[in-house]
């Protein structure tokens, strides 16, 4: 929710950002200044529901089961930390990322949701689910996302990997969930407005392993906006 | 959600209202001024899932079945009609209605919501569910409410009945729901802060009906704030 403009995860000069905010408030608590390294950077508008990061500090000031509760005290609540523990200094939350998991939300009805409208998308055409569901089998699997990606990224390699993809509905919330062990910027978002044109009608299930074997960004549906997308979980290696 | 700064239904000059941003969509609609009368006010904060209104108008300039479509496309996106339907003049969506169902949402975690935060009260101590259940059962009836109703307030008759009342856990969330013919000024706000105290164990579910006869508003508990409270449904004799 963008109420107090944080811009999203990434640290910019004089701006509102999760990354900023949290380093200023283990500053506060540890006096060490720390580099805080998160697991991926979440745009403006995205919700991420549990991010994960990890800092390294010298002193022993605080226990640890101490620190999500000290850190809570000193952030904004637009800013939850869940849990804090102690990792190996080898851990990197970025490089060791297993897996991690996504999910779109589309509120399907006639007129919208209002009440909820900064964090389901509206699209008022009724959605057929069931193609939807069958389109987003073909995601599963490793794949050259290259026509999934924002133009301009910058990525060498855009071979990813999804583990499990699916649809599903609850009343007028369809969800789009997708994990992978990585994706490129916006390809959840367009992975979600293309699943949205078979939604539709415009393109069928059966179309989708060309569209991404094409590699070609124009083929794929619009990038849905951030504000329907959640961060839902990161995994890593054990 | 208080982004745009909605200071509920009740029109008031120079403020962002429900009411006022309705009647000008009519107005821009159908060339009326039109006096828009709700099912009861909402207070600032509050989420109306299904507010009720009524207004009169002469012209037939706009067949009834376009009036949602038509007033949607003049409205902020904060402000969603979900129907409009002809009735009779005599119809009178305050003085008409049978029953109200409001719901009031407690996210009961250690560190609370980020993402929901202005749709659902965080509140950290856990909540024993089943003493706040069997608590919420001597609600129902009619009961003089005097000692549940903000201070001040200046209803003749505090008298209301209510048809139906529980209280249910879904995850992280407790939801306290409310019907009746009738509520006071906050009243369902106070009967989920009484519950609230159940729920942490200050108050024994069997004190409620001596709390209730009491008609002493101290003996109750706090008032609830107004972000995780919903009009959820108005009801209409027929």
């Amino acid at each position: 929710m963008m109420e107090e403009n944080l811009i999203g995860w990434q640290k910019q000069p004089n701006s509102l950002n999760i990354q900023g905010e949290i380093e200023q408030a283990i500053a506060a608590i540890t006096g060490e200044e720390v580099d805080l390294i998160g697991s991926g950077r979440t745009d403006r508008g995205v919700h991420a529901l549990a991010q994960v990061a990890n800092f390294k500090i010298h002193s022993e000031k605080l226990p640890i089961e101490k620190f999500a509760v000290a850190l809570n005290s000193k952030l904004k609540n637009s800013i939850r930390i869940q849990s804090a523990e102690e990792v190996e200094e080898s851990f990197h939350s970025r490089y060791a990322v297993h897996s991690k998991t996504y999910r779109y939300v589309i509120h399907n009805s006639q007129f919208g949701t209002a009440i909820y409208r900064e964090l389901e998308y509206n699209f008022s055409i009724p959605l057929d689910v069931l193609k939807m569901q069958k389109a987003i089998s073909y995601f599963i699997g490793e794949h050259d996302f290259s026509g999934f990606k924002a133009s301009g990224t910058s990525a060498k390699n855009s071979v990813r990997t999804i583990y499990d993809a699916k649809v599903y509905q609850e009343g007028e919330r369809v969800y789009i969930e997708l994990t992978g062990n990585g994706f490129l910027y916006n390809m959840v978002r367009i992975i979600s407005g293309t699943l949205l044109e078979v939604g539709i009608g415009k393109i069928q299930p059966e179309e989708i392993p060309a569209i991404i074997a094409s590699k070609d960004r124009k083929k794929a549906g619009k990038t849905l906006p951030a504000h329907g997308l959640y961060l839902v979980k990161v995994e890593y290696e054990k």
